[in-house]
Protein backbone atom coordinates (compact mmCIF):
# COMPACT_ATOMS: atom_id res chain seq x y z
CA UNK A 1 0.00 0.00 0.00
CA UNK A 2 2.07 2.45 -1.24
CA UNK A 3 1.82 6.34 -3.05
CA UNK A 4 3.34 6.52 -5.76
CA UNK A 5 7.15 8.12 -5.94
CA UNK A 6 5.75 10.33 -8.93
CA UNK A 7 3.15 11.77 -5.86
CA UNK A 8 5.54 12.12 -3.66
CA UNK A 9 7.91 14.15 -5.58
CA UNK A 10 5.04 16.15 -6.92
CA UNK A 11 4.18 17.39 -3.33
CA UNK A 12 7.66 18.10 -2.04
CA UNK A 13 7.49 19.79 -5.27
CA UNK A 14 4.45 22.02 -4.86
CA UNK A 15 5.18 22.63 -1.85
CA UNK A 16 8.23 24.85 -2.77
CA UNK A 17 5.63 26.87 -5.23
CA UNK A 18 2.97 27.43 -1.89
CA UNK A 19 6.04 28.59 0.16
CA UNK A 20 6.79 31.23 -2.87
CA UNK A 21 3.12 31.61 -2.94
CA UNK A 22 2.23 35.54 -4.78
CA UNK A 23 6.03 36.28 -4.92
CA UNK A 24 5.90 35.19 -9.20
CA UNK A 25 7.10 31.87 -11.05
CA UNK A 26 9.78 29.89 -9.29
CA UNK A 27 12.58 28.08 -12.01
CA UNK A 28 11.84 24.31 -12.08
CA UNK A 29 16.03 24.18 -11.05
CA UNK A 30 15.25 26.02 -7.80
CA UNK A 31 12.15 23.64 -6.79
CA UNK A 32 14.45 20.93 -7.50
CA UNK A 33 17.83 22.84 -5.76
CA UNK A 34 15.59 23.55 -2.29
CA UNK A 35 14.52 19.53 -2.00
CA UNK A 36 16.80 17.66 -3.86
CA UNK A 37 14.53 16.32 -6.19
CA UNK A 38 15.67 14.91 -10.23
CA UNK A 39 14.82 18.14 -12.34
CA UNK A 40 13.61 15.86 -15.52
CA UNK A 41 11.38 13.72 -13.98
CA UNK A 42 10.32 16.68 -12.08
CA UNK A 43 9.16 18.93 -14.89
CA UNK A 44 6.91 15.33 -16.33
CA UNK A 45 5.28 15.91 -12.73
CA UNK A 46 5.02 19.26 -13.23
CA UNK A 47 2.97 18.57 -16.69
CA UNK A 48 0.69 16.94 -14.96
CA UNK A 49 0.11 19.64 -12.13
CA UNK A 50 -0.54 22.37 -14.61
CA UNK A 51 -2.81 20.38 -17.11
CA UNK A 52 -5.12 20.25 -13.90
CA UNK A 53 -5.35 23.41 -13.12
CA UNK A 54 -3.47 23.29 -10.04
CA UNK A 55 0.11 24.97 -11.66
CA UNK A 56 0.31 27.66 -14.12
CA UNK A 57 3.99 28.33 -16.13
CA UNK A 58 5.72 31.31 -17.37
CA UNK A 59 8.23 30.34 -19.82
CA UNK A 60 11.69 31.87 -20.89
CA UNK A 61 13.84 33.99 -19.10
CA UNK A 62 12.43 35.22 -15.28
CA UNK A 63 10.21 32.00 -16.27
CA UNK A 64 9.23 29.11 -13.95
CA UNK A 65 6.10 27.77 -12.40
CA UNK A 66 3.73 29.63 -10.00
CA UNK A 67 0.34 27.68 -7.86
CA UNK A 68 -2.84 28.56 -10.39
CA UNK A 69 -4.64 29.15 -6.97
CA UNK A 70 -4.29 30.15 -3.41
CA UNK A 71 -2.72 27.18 -1.33
CA UNK A 72 -6.00 27.09 1.24
CA UNK A 73 -7.46 25.97 -1.79
CA UNK A 74 -5.22 23.25 -3.09
CA UNK A 75 -5.58 19.74 -1.24
CA UNK A 76 -3.71 16.87 -1.42
CA UNK A 77 -5.82 14.73 -2.79
CA UNK A 78 -6.04 17.06 -6.14
CA UNK A 79 -2.31 17.07 -6.32
CA UNK A 80 -2.03 13.12 -5.83
CA UNK A 81 -5.23 12.67 -8.12
CA UNK A 82 -3.57 15.16 -11.01
CA UNK A 83 -0.25 13.08 -11.03
CA UNK A 84 -2.00 9.67 -10.23
CA UNK A 85 -5.45 9.77 -11.63
CA UNK A 86 -8.06 8.94 -9.62
CA UNK A 87 -7.20 7.20 -6.35
CA UNK A 88 -7.85 3.74 -6.23
CA UNK A 89 -6.20 1.56 -3.61
CA UNK A 90 -7.13 -1.75 -5.26
CA UNK A 91 -8.11 -3.38 -8.51
CA UNK A 92 -11.72 -3.14 -7.59
CA UNK A 93 -11.32 0.33 -6.98
CA UNK A 94 -11.14 1.86 -9.96
CA UNK A 95 -13.23 3.07 -12.57
CA UNK A 96 -14.43 0.82 -14.42
CA UNK A 97 -12.93 -1.82 -11.53
CA UNK A 98 -9.75 -4.11 -13.00
CA UNK A 99 -11.24 -7.03 -11.24
CA UNK A 100 -14.12 -9.28 -12.25
CA UNK A 101 -14.58 -11.19 -8.94
CA UNK A 102 -18.11 -11.16 -8.23
CA UNK A 103 -19.28 -10.59 -5.08
CA UNK A 104 -15.83 -10.14 -3.60
CA UNK A 105 -15.95 -10.63 0.36
CA UNK A 106 -13.19 -8.32 0.18
CA UNK A 107 -13.77 -5.40 -1.52
CA UNK A 108 -16.09 -3.60 1.21
CA UNK A 109 -12.65 -3.08 2.81
CA UNK A 110 -10.97 -1.76 0.08
CA UNK A 111 -13.84 1.21 0.13
CA UNK A 112 -13.63 1.52 3.65
CA UNK A 113 -9.33 2.01 3.47
CA UNK A 114 -10.26 4.35 0.02
CA UNK A 115 -12.84 6.61 1.67
CA UNK A 116 -10.76 6.89 4.64
CA UNK A 117 -7.43 7.69 2.83
CA UNK A 118 -10.01 10.22 0.66
CA UNK A 119 -11.06 12.24 3.58
CA UNK A 120 -7.98 12.61 5.27
CA UNK A 121 -6.47 13.37 2.46
CA UNK A 122 -9.29 15.34 0.74
CA UNK A 123 -8.89 18.25 4.66
CA UNK A 124 -5.40 18.73 4.12
CA UNK A 125 -4.86 21.70 2.13
CA UNK A 126 -1.19 22.76 0.95
CA UNK A 127 -1.26 25.86 3.41
CA UNK A 128 -1.72 23.51 5.78
CA UNK A 129 2.11 22.77 5.90
CA UNK A 130 3.52 26.49 5.46
CA UNK A 131 5.76 27.65 8.07
CA UNK A 132 3.63 30.00 10.36
CA UNK A 133 3.80 33.12 10.62
CA UNK A 134 5.87 33.94 14.37
CA UNK B 1 -1.59 5.14 -3.51
CA UNK B 2 -2.11 1.45 -4.21
CA UNK B 3 -1.69 -2.44 -2.67
CA UNK B 4 0.81 -4.13 -4.59
CA UNK B 5 -0.22 -6.72 -7.09
CA UNK B 6 1.32 -9.77 -5.26
CA UNK B 7 -0.89 -8.85 -2.21
CA UNK B 8 -4.03 -8.32 -4.30
CA UNK B 9 -3.35 -11.61 -5.83
CA UNK B 10 -2.08 -13.59 -2.03
CA UNK B 11 -5.24 -12.46 -0.75
CA UNK B 12 -7.31 -13.59 -2.86
CA UNK B 13 -5.29 -17.13 -2.88
CA UNK B 14 -5.12 -17.39 0.51
CA UNK B 15 -9.03 -16.73 1.11
CA UNK B 16 -9.60 -20.42 -1.11
CA UNK B 17 -7.59 -21.49 2.13
CA UNK B 18 -9.89 -20.21 4.63
CA UNK B 19 -12.43 -21.41 2.62
CA UNK B 20 -11.66 -24.88 3.04
CA UNK B 21 -9.87 -24.60 6.40
CA UNK B 22 -9.72 -28.44 7.73
CA UNK B 23 -10.23 -29.96 4.55
CA UNK B 24 -6.89 -30.90 3.98
CA UNK B 25 -4.20 -29.32 1.42
CA UNK B 26 -5.69 -27.06 -1.48
CA UNK B 27 -3.20 -28.05 -4.79
CA UNK B 28 -2.05 -24.76 -6.08
CA UNK B 29 -4.25 -25.09 -9.81
CA UNK B 30 -7.37 -25.35 -7.97
CA UNK B 31 -6.97 -22.78 -5.92
CA UNK B 32 -5.71 -20.74 -9.34
CA UNK B 33 -8.67 -22.10 -10.80
CA UNK B 34 -11.21 -20.83 -8.29
CA UNK B 35 -10.13 -17.32 -8.55
CA UNK B 36 -9.08 -16.86 -12.28
CA UNK B 37 -5.20 -16.28 -10.51
CA UNK B 38 -1.93 -16.41 -12.72
CA UNK B 39 -0.30 -19.94 -11.05
CA UNK B 40 3.92 -19.06 -11.19
CA UNK B 41 3.42 -15.63 -9.75
CA UNK B 42 1.06 -17.33 -6.95
CA UNK B 43 3.08 -19.91 -6.18
CA UNK B 44 5.54 -17.26 -5.28
CA UNK B 45 3.57 -15.28 -3.56
CA UNK B 46 2.47 -18.33 -1.38
CA UNK B 47 6.29 -19.09 -0.63
CA UNK B 48 5.83 -15.39 1.34
CA UNK B 49 2.88 -17.09 3.05
CA UNK B 50 4.64 -19.65 4.25
CA UNK B 51 7.80 -18.45 5.14
CA UNK B 52 5.99 -15.66 7.50
CA UNK B 53 3.88 -19.00 8.88
CA UNK B 54 0.20 -18.02 7.60
CA UNK B 55 0.32 -21.04 5.73
CA UNK B 56 1.33 -24.51 5.05
CA UNK B 57 2.51 -27.02 2.46
CA UNK B 58 2.38 -30.58 1.90
CA UNK B 59 4.19 -31.91 -0.70
CA UNK B 60 3.82 -34.42 -4.13
CA UNK B 61 0.67 -35.96 -5.00
CA UNK B 62 -2.48 -35.11 -3.03
CA UNK B 63 0.14 -32.04 -1.46
CA UNK B 64 -1.07 -28.47 -1.76
CA UNK B 65 -1.05 -25.62 0.58
CA UNK B 66 -3.15 -25.19 3.60
CA UNK B 67 -3.97 -22.40 6.62
CA UNK B 68 -0.65 -22.68 9.37
CA UNK B 69 -4.02 -21.58 11.40
CA UNK B 70 -7.44 -21.03 11.94
CA UNK B 71 -9.05 -18.32 9.08
CA UNK B 72 -10.08 -16.56 12.73
CA UNK B 73 -6.56 -15.61 13.70
CA UNK B 74 -4.81 -14.18 10.48
CA UNK B 75 -5.46 -10.66 9.76
CA UNK B 76 -5.21 -9.17 6.61
CA UNK B 77 -2.77 -6.79 7.85
CA UNK B 78 -0.92 -9.69 8.25
CA UNK B 79 -1.24 -11.12 5.13
CA UNK B 80 -0.02 -7.84 3.09
CA UNK B 81 3.23 -7.75 5.40
CA UNK B 82 4.50 -11.44 4.65
CA UNK B 83 3.64 -10.53 0.88
CA UNK B 84 5.27 -6.60 0.70
CA UNK B 85 7.16 -6.27 3.93
CA UNK B 86 6.36 -3.96 6.98
CA UNK B 87 3.30 -1.38 5.33
CA UNK B 88 4.53 1.66 4.67
CA UNK B 89 2.10 4.17 2.59
CA UNK B 90 5.44 6.45 1.73
CA UNK B 91 9.21 6.81 1.86
CA UNK B 92 9.23 8.66 5.13
CA UNK B 93 7.02 5.30 7.08
CA UNK B 94 9.75 2.75 6.18
CA UNK B 95 12.30 1.27 8.90
CA UNK B 96 14.75 3.46 8.11
CA UNK B 97 13.31 6.46 6.55
CA UNK B 98 13.57 6.51 2.92
CA UNK B 99 13.61 10.25 2.45
CA UNK B 100 16.19 12.32 4.24
CA UNK B 101 14.06 15.43 4.00
CA UNK B 102 14.32 16.99 7.61
CA UNK B 103 11.71 18.46 9.76
CA UNK B 104 9.44 17.34 6.92
CA UNK B 105 5.47 19.26 7.23
CA UNK B 106 3.88 16.66 5.52
CA UNK B 107 4.78 13.52 7.45
CA UNK B 108 2.19 13.67 9.90
CA UNK B 109 -0.18 13.50 7.39
CA UNK B 110 1.79 9.86 6.23
CA UNK B 111 1.62 8.67 9.63
CA UNK B 112 -2.26 8.92 10.20
CA UNK B 113 -3.10 7.33 6.87
CA UNK B 114 -0.32 5.06 7.50
CA UNK B 115 -2.35 4.15 11.17
CA UNK B 116 -5.81 4.64 9.72
CA UNK B 117 -4.66 1.56 6.98
CA UNK B 118 -3.33 -0.42 9.17
CA UNK B 119 -5.83 -0.36 12.22
CA UNK B 120 -8.67 -1.33 9.52
CA UNK B 121 -6.39 -4.47 8.10
CA UNK B 122 -5.75 -5.30 11.36
CA UNK B 123 -9.41 -5.84 12.34
CA UNK B 124 -10.10 -7.70 10.12
CA UNK B 125 -9.83 -11.70 9.35
CA UNK B 126 -9.90 -14.17 7.04
CA UNK B 127 -12.73 -15.49 8.71
CA UNK B 128 -14.77 -12.01 7.88
CA UNK B 129 -14.61 -12.79 4.47
CA UNK B 130 -16.25 -16.39 4.53
CA UNK B 131 -20.32 -17.31 3.63
CA UNK B 132 -21.81 -17.29 6.69
CA UNK B 133 -23.36 -20.66 7.82
CA UNK B 134 -27.32 -20.78 7.04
Amino acid sequence: MKLSMAAELGIRGILTLAEEHGQGPVPLEEICRRRDLPKEYVAKIFTSLTRAGLVDAVRGKGGGHFLAKPPEEITLLEVIEAIEGPLATNLCQHTPPRCQEVDCPVRPVWSEIQEQVRAILGSKHLSDFLPKAP
